[in-house]
């Protein structure tokens, strides 16, 4: 059985990176990365970057070979994916495909987006287009604030969900963030400063929303007989689940939960032959807080419905039933986009090896990230076990 | 053993396509696939976007999802591939990774790009700016043309390769893009008529160049077991070969060669358990003329220098030894860009399926595909087999 298991990890820190270059940011990850493994470039066979726009943020297009090449991989085929915010996550399920179909042993993931190239305004407007530009942004100039503040209107109406639930969520995060070294907003934050925030788009604050931020983060996947070779820590990929949903957001069934996910989430429970209540520890997109909830719900961590209690109670804090981004999230770590699904695997790979100190999860056997572009078209699961 | 053969097939006509938007002419290309497979968007499990350069070229970015939905795939989860020129042809590789590391079944790979929605001068940027920004294209202003005609020159000067040797290739693929409906360019030309064309970076003319196009591809991967139900026909992907070589141009070891080109070719070659003399069909990367030439060598087909011989000799025509781009090539079907690798693999399906009429290869069994990205950093050689 030709199993695939993340045995190298590396970030560059996310923040607003103006000192550093494109390739030179990659560099930070990847090289941590490799001292991570123990291993080389040599020992690549394949490189998959997620990069999600490289043409709108920066002035290289196709930067996957520069990038791969400034690494020291001159002669490594490579390829880009892009899935939007779920990029990361789509690379590393390409890069599993491609170990597990026997085609390499050895694969390189490195997610980079540099957000701050651009304007603020001009990155929104970039994101904004992920939308349907013809049925959409174009004929109404909505972002991505507006249609998650349309669903959390959603699950407040349902739900009875509070501008505070909403809160608790970036003050946990924000907790987490402050303690993560490689985190872009390091300071806590109470209820107070976050409902007190600039309106973005009712009932969304600013400090609902996930910065403008640049980083990387890098992954080394192999097969099982290489891993063990290289770590005594393989952290193997044991379930992967990926669905979308309408990418019309009038056509959705439920604008209070991402359809795609509960799919794609059900898939990887299948495929790992796990149940949500088996999980240690998550990384969930909180591109919003709202999000947050709601991957709590999609993910059958509780009822639709109940997310709200579940943030209320601290069952998603250490010391509670199942802690959930404990390097800060989307939310307080920062959200470059391609970065991101990366860097959540990276974090799931520290907590189940018990590396992060101060703010690891007790008793990290068993971990997911759930990491969703758009608004669900692009939704990707994936479990990781010890 | 979990075998992958292509099930279905279609093109969306390649051309200046004013008349159909993104997404229609992607519908153009899936619904005929569809048709030729005879499944429906149901059976579909994931979907492989190629799209080079949305942000670029339309207004649209992270455009999978809005095509996939276009298409009725809703709900089923998807990724965008990108690799320069060679998109297309990760996306099958991918594709197939997916299905061999058996996460699904069937595959839907979707090739698109309006090359035509911007002005030529800033298509051939946003191509430009593929290559290293940094020290190539904003110091230099370089675009492809450029490059190739530096390649040109050195094989020229190291193996006496002649104008008259480019422009036969541009002659032999108008020839047969002339007999494909399908094509951008469906005309014949003589080499006087090439000779004669306005100069673009000497030596390459305009009739050495590929035209910017718009054109979507679409090809349906399956397993074994469903691609036997769905077809009589498999056509089963039985080599895989990627690499790369260096990005900076002026670091590579020989401008007369394509190497990551060798290196994916033999990798495939291995994989197949097949040598360059038993191809009987080929679809070659002719982005340039002299791309022709030199994949006839980085194949294999020939030893370094020899690729004039072969074009002089009537050797890639049908009737000789190994017939190429016998749909008219990037050069007179047209090169648009997410799209190309994709139909490569459409036509040698047809070849091998036998459908071709007055431009089939004679007893054609074993095919190959190779697609270049840049100027080799994203090299991919596929192997298909009846």
């Amino acid at each position: 059985m030709n199993d695939v298991a993340v045995v190298g990890v590396g970030l560059g820190r996310f923040g607003n990176r103006s000192d550093v270059s494109f390739r030179e940011i990659a560099f930070e990850a990847a090289s941590k990365a490799f001292d991570d493994a123990g291993i080389s470039p040599k020992d690549i066979d394949f490189t998959i970057s997620s990069i999600a726009f490289p043409e709108a943020l920066t002035s290289q297009s196709s930067p996957a070979a520069t990038v791969v090449d400034y690494l020291g991989l001159v002669s490594k085929g490579s390829m880009r994916v892009e899935a939007a915010c779920a990029s990361g996550s789509a690379a590393i399920r390409a890069g599993y495909s491609a170990i597990k179909a026997g085609l390499v042993n050895t694969v390189l993931i490195l997610g980079v987006e540099k957000m701050n190239e651009v304007s603020p305004i001009e990155a929104i407007e970039c994101l904004a287009r992920a939308s349907d530009v013809q049925l959409e942004y174009e004929p109404y100039g909505i972002t991505f604030a507006g249609f998650y503040a349309m669903m959390a209107r959603m699950h407040m109406s349902k739900y009875g969900t509070t501008e505070e639930d909403l809160a608790k969520v970036a003050v946990k995060n924000h907790k987490y963030g402050a303690m993560n070294e490689f985190a872009h907003l390091r300071k806590t934050i109470s209820i107070d400063d976050v409902l007190k925030s600039r309106v973005v788009a009712s009932p969304l604050k600013l400090y609902d929303c996930s910065p403008i931020t640049d980083g990387a983060a890098c992954v080394i996947l192999s097969d099982a007989d290489n891993a063990r070779k290289i770590t005594d820590t393989p952290i193997w990929l044991t379930g992967l689940g990926a669905a979308a949903e309408e990418a019309y957001f009038a056509a959705k069934s439920d604008l209070a939960s991402v359809n795609g996910a509960r799919q794609a989430a059900d898939l990887a429970y299948k495929m790992a032959k796990v149940k949500p209540s088996d999980i240690d520890v998550a990384e969930v997109h909180d591109c919003f807080t709202i999000a947050e909830l709601m991957a709590y719900e999609d993910l059958r961590f509780c009822e639709k419905g109940q997310g709200p209690s579940m943030i209320r109670d601290g069952q998603t804090e250490i010391g509670g039933k199942l802690p959930v981004n404990l390097d800060g999230g989307l939310k307080a770590k920062g959200h470059p986009i391609g970065a991101t699904g990366v860097a959540m695997t990276v974090e799931i790979t520290r907590q189940l090896r018990g590396e992060c100190k101060n703010r690891q999860a007790p008793k990290a056997e068993i971990g997911l990230t759930h990491n969703v572009g758009n608004t669900g078209q692009y939704c990707f699961v994936h479990i990781y076990s010890r």
